[in-house]
């Protein structure tokens, strides 16, 4: 279980906040960029980037934010997936069915085995198979790439799924007297068909690992 | 044309900067997601939250960050595309295509007319037709909402789109002597069926307005 803190405390209705941590885990693994959020003068920056994780550690290109960032930075860094527009009889009762992952903590700057360990679960995570298929880095690149790593122990994880709350309140009705739709209306992501690199021979094939089932749907979360 | 600060110049290379308002409105017209930047305590936190937006103005919602924004809080609101991940021959040159818009600034808690009026422009960029068709809200509901508006001022929109630019450089051969597969995994996003609310009455059918195309996917944004 992920232990709650003032800032991770749920304070919204209707909303469910949620402490397992494999919850967490299913969150993350649902996508591969996440929204990195440092201070920076005392103002915020929200930066897109991307990330892969083990068990108890988020991993990140910290290039985006390496001028920004120091030893002892906070940074929250959250991941969501947007599953589909949450259509009322009221325009006040509107929302978003969602998942949301938000991660606090003070990001260590990687290196040596850590780095290289790293960069594969952050390669993998993208796309399974490519640190065996691709070249790995080599030492002028690895010295060349900031990685950070953030513990996955202050994290807060919310998910709104699920049909509108507000049947039956009285806003049925059209003025027409008609009844008035309401639902949800979904968004899939899901990959599309590989696109070969102009400059590649025609011939050459898209290896198998590169053919990818709809891993970033809200269904094949809601299965797990 | 947006006006570059210390902050919203580009440093990375490989990804464009761009200046141009009509991109900034294109970015934040493909989706309706937002991430909303903000530090408390001297911590940032990333929260997701709605949009909508006029030519010179971001509407969004405040509920979420309520209690951690006072007025003359600086936020950054970041709104981000996943458009397809390039793969590379090295593991080095991996990236993502993406096209995303940081806004920063103070927002204003909006009022009286401004209010009703950011109110359906972010209704209307959600579901476009919801704000006619759904029940308005009432006084009641207006006072228990927080909207805040944000200068669409200072701005940094930043695109990478196209195949990996590694080819050529050494690493087109496997080490059994084939070439390497290279190119663009694209990432789609688009509306599904809309799943009708099980409290409603089966005969009632999906308004029009509500039957949308694939507004959100690259191929929209690139073709205007």
């Amino acid at each position: 279980m992920l232990s709650p803190t003032e800032r991770t405390r749920h304070r919204r209705l209707r909303e469910q906040g949620v402490t397992d941590r494999s919850v967490l885990h299913s969150v993350l693994a649902t996508g591969f960029v996440c929204h990195l959020g440092v201070v920076v003068d005392g103002t915020p920056m929200v930066l897109p980037t991307v990330y892969g994780f083990t068990a108890e550690t988020l991993y990140f290109h910290g290039s985006v934010a390496s001028r920004s960032l120091t030893q002892d930075s906070e940074v929250c860094v959250t991941v969501t997936h947007v599953d589909g527009l949450v259509v009322s009889r009221s325009v006040f009762e509107h929302g978003v069915n969602y998942r949301s992952a938000m991660i606090y903590g003070r990001p260590r700057v990687v290196a040596d085995e850590e780095k290289l360990l790293g960069l594969r679960v952050l390669t993998e995570h993208c796309a399974p198979g490519q640190w065996e298929y691709a070249r790995q880095p080599s030492r002028k690149e690895l010295a060349a790439t900031t990685l950070l790593a953030l513990d996955l122990a202050e994290a807060s994880v919310k998910v709104r799924q699920g049909p509108p709350d507000d049947a039956g309140q009285g806003d049925d009705l059209l003025e027409s007297g008609a009844v008035r739709w309401a639902g949800v209306l979904p968004l899939h992501t899901g990959w599309g068909t590989p696109e070969p690199d102009p400059a590649l021979p025609p011939e050459v094939a898209v290896p198998a690992h590169l053919h990818r089932p709809d891993r970033l749907s809200s269904k094949a979360f809601l299965q797990t």
